[in-house]
């Protein structure tokens, strides 16, 4: 008797240090997570045929669907909504000039309507204050708004899968860097807090900077220019310009990542390429080919033809927002 | 006896062992060096009023005429018209066009009297090739080049006090970037090597890269179009672009820094403004209100006014370059 109890608790320690050992334990065993794993520790181990040296261990990520959801739209899409919203009383003449009125009127369809309407609802809410500023009014709005499907902060919207990831490459020597096609400044307003994805490794679109001496209070000006979009061609670009080495590892979601990925991939040694593959439609979202938002089209079709790995969050993924591990169970009938 | 030779080696041991501790050896004892020394440990230190966390600490040099010489003319553009001579046999119409007829010519104030010469130069040598080609045609030419002067390679005339700076920077937490007004991949191409600073922690000018998908072997092609210019009002702008942090620790030599100054001066909390003044024409230059090249006017009045640290480098500097300290004595008459 003494000795199965021993031997249980023998299996039980086994297990519990197995689990504790396992980095990434939101992913599900099988081909996604065994080729991280796989690489993770080739390129990190040295003597390993595959083995990169610390300082080339640079690692990218989108964020929009790679690092967080972007369902119904992105999020920081609804961020300038509501500062149109917020704006709206200083602003009277909204009212009656399109996107403001529709937006006003929720009607965001029509709004969008127009392809300068962007343009313009950044201008209305990205332009005009100091960089700090807009640091300020980002942060605020993130630390209150709420997602209109899951009522949960649109933080706490991350994946807890890709969080794994983030923290088990930095623990491999990686530099983890964020190359989004969303203002880098809105995304660094959540990117340390959150990622732990400090400011000077969030490459994004940025718009037009005035320095303004201001008798020794100098201050950034935002204005309203967009100066570089950092999406499509513009993701390798802006990798080469911030970063100024190619990644060995790159992840993505959509085709607008098909340019960074391939950046990625067409580089010398080892090199991992992957996709996160919106496949989950009670957990997250599904969409792919004919999303308006997040569109996944030659990109995977790319994938599929060199063989780089696709995340079927629906099969892979055990557990998709952290905020799933604390919910408290239904109750029994 | 013995005792005095006891006292002796203690004495020895004593001195050898203050030396070793000496962070900044090649500067002199005086203001610049106690500014420098008490800032660091004070903002390094827990408990200290002025302490700076780690993720805060970041410090920007300025490079021409900061970390290394700038006379008689900035380094990229000794390059520039090395590789004008360098690519004349394939260019044959430029000994009838200007500025390469002049410079050909060996007639540099002619090449340079157009406004626009500059521009066009950068053009022929900067641009139309990948970033891979470029990065390697500056690597091979900072490789060989001398300088006309001092007979010594480039990266041999950088400033044997600020390399110890940089060391001492980063053993005391700071992360040290450059942002300078030469072009981004130029200084890469030497700033890992001889500042340890690695590519993501230069930020300079650019010029437009564009990215060719070449059916899985990608490029990044120089276009002959300068798309950011990282001097004057553009290095706070560059600094918020590509670091995303106010730095706590800035030096610069030339007025065209005075906005960089500005902007690490006007943060809040322990701030370190500091200028190079070249004062020395025997073993460097001598120059600053009235110069061609690292124009110091403006800059150094706001220096004296605001007190940031002038660094004398004839009084504060023992050594200026590394070479100094291993060059041969001159044979006894």
């Amino acid at each position: 008797m003494r000795r199965i109890a021993l031997a249980l608790v023998a299996a039980l320690a086994c297990s519990i240090s197995a689990a504790a050992a396992d980095p990434l334990p939101s992913w599900n065993e099988g081909a996604a997570k065994k080729a991280i794993v796989d690489f993770v520790a080739a390129t990190a181990r040295a003597g390993s045929p595959r083995f990169v040296p610390v300082a080339e261990r640079i690692a990218v990520f989108d964020n929009d669907g790679t690092l967080w959801s972007e369902q119904p739209m992105y999020f920081q899409l609804a961020f300038a909504l509501d500062r149109v919203r917020a704006l709206a009383p200083e602003n009277p003449s909204w009212k009656t000039t399109e996107p403001f009125a529709s937006i006003l009127a929720m009607d965001i369809p029509t709004a969008l309507a127009d392809p300068h309407a962007i343009a313009q609802i950044i201008g209305a809410t990205h332009a005009g204050m100091t960089n700090d500023e807009f640091a300020k009014i980002a942060t605020d709005w993130l630390a209150t708004a709420k997602h209109p499907k899951t009522g949960h902060l649109y933080t706490e919207m991350v994946y807890q899968p890709m969080l794994e990831l983030l923290a088990y490459l930095r623990a491999n020597g990686y530099a983890t860097y964020i190359v989004t096609g969303g203002g880098a400044e809105f995304v660094r307003a959540l990117a340390d807090r959150v990622y732990g994805v400090p400011p000077q490794q969030v490459v994004g679109s940025t718009i037009a900077l005035r320095f303004e001496p201001n008798d020794g209070k100098p201050a950034l000006v935002r204005e309203d220019k967009i100066d570089f979009v950092d999406d499509g061609d513009g993701k390798p670009v802006g990798i080469q310009k911030f970063i100024g080495r190619r990644p060995v590892l790159a992840f993505g979601n959509s085709d607008g990542d098909q340019q960074m990925l391939e950046w990625t991939a067409g580089g010398s040694g080892a090199r991992f390429v992957g996709l996160v593959h919106h496949t989950d439609a009670e957990r997250e979202w599904a969409y792919d080919r004919h999303s308006a938002v997040g569109q996944l089209d030659k990109a995977l079709d790319e994938a599929t033809a060199r063989k780089w790995t696709v995340v079927d969050m629906k099969n892979d993924w055990r557990v998709i927002h952290p905020y799933e591990m604390k919910a408290p169970q239904p109750p029994q009938p």
